[in-house]
């Protein structure tokens, strides 16, 4: 079960191996109304895994601790393993979440509930992109526990085996030498408190924030906007439209202007008038260049 | 259609997306014997695909040019996919494959049809096993070829694109950037001729020589022997076995002795009598250790 919208790769990745799933967009049912949303998928009991990132790809919304208790307790109840990609670890800047042992810390639903796989890359919120690679983090209840289905296909009934000799030694070659040292040494300053992670990715929140300005400035709106009650962060997505347009509509209008984003089409999302923006490539001297550009479609559209 | 020995992970990656496939162990299947035993699974009409690696892992025999051409035949009447596991790419030391541009070239099942994926690795030849990079080499008919079946899966009925953009985009994060140059480099230097990258590896031909008649002299036989009459050549792994004991039972009575090996009925042998011994990381200093202990073996057991 997806909650939508989210990185289309992980739906094309149960297509591959023939694995049939469901999905939904939280669009609407943020808060109170997620419970009975969430509820009408698991009541079946066909659901094996749950999969959302925080903050979200490509929405940036954050889920509550309300919410995220809510989808802990379900999980436990209906036996689903929620994996939550935490690609953008810590990068909710509306609260400081760097010191090391200090409230408060990065949300997860692996405060609700014990069956829980953290997915966490080390591209974004560690800056390293380039070296490909991620840490999994798995609570003992659910390592240690057995599944009846588990040994025919990965060689044991003990999830922690299965999940390491049976799925991940048949789909990796593992990772490098070098970048596990690199990102052993990363962590390790991380956690003494000699290394700020999130002041180096502040950056993206910075340009957020100006963008999204010249967007709202310039005729656009921002789709999804709200986190129950409270405005989104500013972070690595935001998500927009412009009135009269479907999303693919607007993702070659804006070419012509020399903007480029993708459609929310791809991700799940019911929004279909939207499309994501992404900050990691527009550095602040491009901001000039932007603002000239979406003036002109503006004078253009309005 | 796996011929066997093999890598067991290729089994197991085949069963954790629930492929089904057949087997056979090639021992008693060389040379003019090999047609009508391929042909006897090909008639079916539902083999997509047959898998090898050459040299052999774990028995180090390489199959003949006649072989490969038979492979090759019958891969396109059949209209089946041959992945040919080169991880041992030119290590067949009797003859030097070394020289770029010049022949001998390193057999392979390419000369025979183009349906074809070669796998090469570069960890065995090119001494980088801790980078964890490969490359894969498609023929462009076959890249270019379409399949009824492939489009609900991978999003694309075009083999190449279903190829990267469907499996292995799904599969992978890509390889490091830094793994990738390093790569490129090493290719670079081995094509210009600057680089002998087979007398780097020579070594382990040499290891296996000494290694080989310090098992002989000590009571001990080679299974796998010959590439249809030829004698099978030294290189990264050899085949042995005791009289009187099963390959389970060897492991467990060579371990008494400081000498450790697997089994080969992990690898779909038929040799069930025959363990793997790989030269590795057994450096020449520790010769008089092994030739100890397998006279001490012998001594107990003869």
């Amino acid at each position: 079960l997806f909650i939508d919208p989210g990185f289309p790769v992980n739906k094309h990745q149960a297509n591959v191996i023939g694995a049939p799933y469901e999905h939904f967009d939280v669009y609407d049912y943020r808060g109170d109304k997620l419970k009975a949303k969430l509820e009408s998928y698991l009541c079946h009991g066909d659901i094996a895994s749950i999969l959302y990132s925080n903050p979200n790809n490509p929405a940036w919304f954050c889920f509550t601790d309300q919410e995220l208790q809510v989808i802990g307790e379900l999980a436990t109840k209906y036996d689903c393993v929620v994996m939550e990609d935490l690609a953008y670890f810590g990068m909710d800047f509306r609260k400081n979440y760097s010191v090391p042992g200090q409230a408060p810390f990065i949300p997860s639903v692996a405060n609700y509930t014990d069956n829980y796989i953290l997915l966490i890359s080390s591209s974004k919120s560690f800056s390293l992109a380039g070296q490909r690679i991620g840490m999994t983090g798995i609570s003992n209840r659910l390592f240690q526990s057995k599944g009846d289905n588990l040994e025919p296909w990965f060689g044991s009934d003990k999830f922690g085996y299965a999940y390491i000799f049976g799925a991940m030694y048949a789909l990796t070659s593992g990772v490098s030498h070098s970048n596990q040292w690199g990102l052993a040494g990363l962590l390790k300053v991380v956690n003494n408190g000699s290394y700020n992670f999130v002041d180096h990715v502040k950056e993206y929140g910075d340009r957020a924030k100006v963008m999204k300005k010249l967007f709202t400035d310039n005729g656009f709106n921002i789709v999804y906007d709200m986190d129950d009650n409270q405005k989104i962060a500013d972070g690595f997505y935001f998500t927009i439209s412009y009135p009269g347009f479907s999303g693919v509509e607007l993702v070659e209008e804006l070419l012509y202007y020399g903007i480029s984003a993708i459609s929310l089409i791809t991700t799940g999302s019911e929004r279909h008038e939207g499309l994501r923006a992404c900050v990691s490539l527009t550095g602040q001297e491009r901001f000039p260049d932007l603002e000239t550009r979406l003036k002109a479609f503006y004078k253009d559209h309005h």
